[in-house]
């Protein structure tokens, strides 16, 4: 597959205009630090306007679905059906589709690179793709995926898991924002039709295989000078929504032995998670409380409730769910042992997937032939890709997070790396291309 | 001093004036749950208006002064000046006068008695000598203080300690609210002169005693049935702030090992001042973390921030001052086993204080005159009474707190325990009338 035509196209990936796309959606974000555009808000479809109007631009057909996922699709060489021939480079049509993407919604304050990146890269091989006139046999699709942060709604990937029918028009009532705002709410206001949702399924019969490309958000990469990784296997994550309610009492009336409090009972759960992950019987399991808040929220009231989201991932499904279960108890635990009451709810559960061999060895060899140094990594976030990857054969390559950091203003990733990224993700696809996957 | 004229005085004190009183009171509330009546807000003002418009409509003279206390004056029966001769009842004028009041604000979401009782027993007992024409020596004043609540700016008592010269006016830019108001600023804002504060110190030798009743805010009278207290001695309080700094990153990509979690560490804080208070080596002392927030607040993001306040109260000041360096010094040793920059910084501290006997002996003869049973005991909760006491004989009486239920919507007082509280209110300022103190 080196052929001097694809080496052509791998030089046209330009940082210019990878800089030029990332600019315009640090552009949409709400006031504050760093870059904080929603699941389902109004900034978060005016970035899939920008993702759609470059690929109309180009002369793709562009297409919004349901659940606000944004799809571009730039056809393949013939009508022609698979045929099954094994062989790479036939030159014949396929008319399994290819497909590449990410998100564009961000944490509260997060940076604009997470999921960005994906998008950009996916913007940036349709331009090389139309404007060298690659040849190439199947449909490419090229997707922004919507609402994939959790941060506002607790479950994260929504747009993929609708696309993957993991969630469904059903479900959307059951998801609602720190305001009250339902997701399925947040999608009527937001022009989209949550109603619908189901009816936005993809067809597995239809695609051949998926890659994302992302940021690692971790820093294996960074710490070690790789410039590029291939994920073999991406984290489950379990999520608990925890109440604590106790007693709100004066600060100065209310003796320690007669005291409920709804904090220092949330404030052992918080250090019985650290606990848990950092105990080699749970070796792998990363667990996290990131939110947490106290009512009344007096400094002169014994807190009365305290509330708390706890993200634990592992990329053994066996022990991540053991490790939700024992904290869980852990929890229930403390809580007695303090007159507190407390009730514990699994708000979202995602499986760990083992991406499959036959796609990513593309991947792997798609680097080598570029001559870029890869290696081979666990994702301890979750990803599109995750989702996709239960219908689709998936792939998942990772650019470095600079010194780990994600999810606050501080992410970067340097523009010759996210060069780099996206020329291995477009020879990848090449090479998907010409395979049978 | 149980003469037929006080006796009918003490049963002229009206049950319904107090509940249309309370009443009138809460409804000057923000929305949401019990009431909210936030130090230097424009509700607190209105709540001084009803008093004023009350005390004017009396023909007592009324004023407000540059910190927002709000006084009204019955004149005595004199010019003459204090004489001196010990003796009880002699009838004769005394230009040193006693005094009684409490506050009108409220912390976010409190009930309607804490501080609210004092103000209306003022307001009863001011109707009964005006109507009843209950001959007395001395002037007589009535006080609404301001801003008693620490829950806004930190600090409590503040309309108290700037009469008693404990905080002035360059000190007012230096408290701040949580939307960063300087208590100066909200202070302006409501039509207050910060400026001249020092100009409202009250001058001691104008005074001769303070009485002020207060609902207890803890279990101690409700669980023993006794329906009045009389205080001997009113807690300290030491506030810290807290913020810790760590580093925010992806709850996903960040092995156990790597975090510098500030909510972890802020949760271990929680925990060593809920075991110190329980530590019988600083036995009497109460510890109280009642605010905590997380920065950025986001399930998948490890806390990058934690900021909370530690309310440290004891009745002895050199255990309260102990209290508070052992705990700096023990946030300070978890930050640093966990890589987490820490800052402690004491934003209010007060000392606490004996209440005089020769005032409060008045008080328990007043109730065993009335034929109502009272106990002496400490009060946990800080006080405008503890303030005034530092310039004043002042006294401090307690009705019985509901479930000793307070700072929140619960917070409950039977009408007859007020009635029987205004009572002994009365009883003792017409002793302190006819008294030597």
């Amino acid at each position: 597959m080196t052929t001097r035509a694809s080496g052509a196209a791998d030089q046209a990936v330009d940082g210019g205009r990878i800089d030029a796309h990332l600019a315009a959606f640090a552009e949409l974000s709400e006031p504050g630090p760093g870059c904080t555009r929603l699941a389902y808000s109004p900034l978060e479809r005016a970035a899939h306007a920008v993702f759609a109007a470059h690929m109309a631009a180009l002369g793709l057909r562009v297409r919004t679905d349901h659940a606000g996922n944004t799809l571009a699709e730039l056809p393949g060489a013939g009508a022609g059906k698979d045929r099954g021939d094994g062989g790479d480079g036939d030159g014949g049509g396929d008319s399994r589709a290819i497909g590449t993407g990410s998100h564009l919604d961000t944490v509260p304050s997060g940076g604009g690179f997470d999921g960005i990146v994906g998008v950009v890269a996916a913007m940036e091989v349709a331009e090389v793709m139309v404007r060298q006139g690659v040849p190439h046999r199947r449909p490419w699709r090229f997707v922004a995926f919507a609402a994939e942060e959790g941060a506002r709604f607790g479950q994260a990937c929504n747009g993929s898991r609708m696309a993957a029918g993991l969630t469904g028009a059903a479900d959307l009532a059951g998801f609602t924002d720190a305001g009250g705002t339902t997701m399925a709410a947040a999608m009527a206001a937001a022009g989209l039709r949550p109603d619908l949702v189901d009816a936005s399924r993809w067809r597995p019969e239809e695609w051949s295989a998926f890659v994302e490309l992302h940021i690692e958000q971790g820093e294996v990469l960074h710490s070690s000078g790789v410039g590029l990784g291939v994920v073999d296997v991406i984290s489950g994550s379990t999520r608990l929504r925890v109440r604590a309610e106790g007693r709100a009492t004066h600060s100065g009336g209310t003796p320690m032995h007669l005291r409920r409090d709804a904090l220092v009972t949330a404030a052992e759960c918080v250090l019985l998670g650290d606990r848990l992950a950092r105990d080699p019987a749970h070796d792998g399991v990363r667990v996290t409380v990131g939110r947490l808040t106290v009512e009344p929220g007096s400094i002169t009231t014994v807190p009365g409730a305290a509330e708390f989201y706890v993200d634990i991932r592992d990329t053994d499904p066996v022990r991540q769910r053991a490790a939700a279960r024992a904290l869980a108890a852990d929890f229930a635990g403390a809580a007695d042992a303090r007159g507190v009451r407390l009730a514990t709810e699994t708000i979202a559960d995602t499986a760990p997937v083992v991406l499959p061999d036959r796609v990513s060895a593309h991947a792997r060899a798609a680097c080598a032939d570029l001559g870029l140094p890869h290696r081979v990594l666990p994702s301890g976030a979750s990803h599109d890709a995750q989702q996709i990857g239960r219908i689709i054969p998936t792939a998942l390559l990772f650019v470095p997070s600079h010194g780990g950091l994600s999810h606050v203003p501080e992410e970067f990733t340097l523009t010759p790396q996210i060069v780099a990224g996206t020329r291995a993700l477009l020879a990848t696809l090449r090479r998907l291309d010409g395979a049978r996957v």
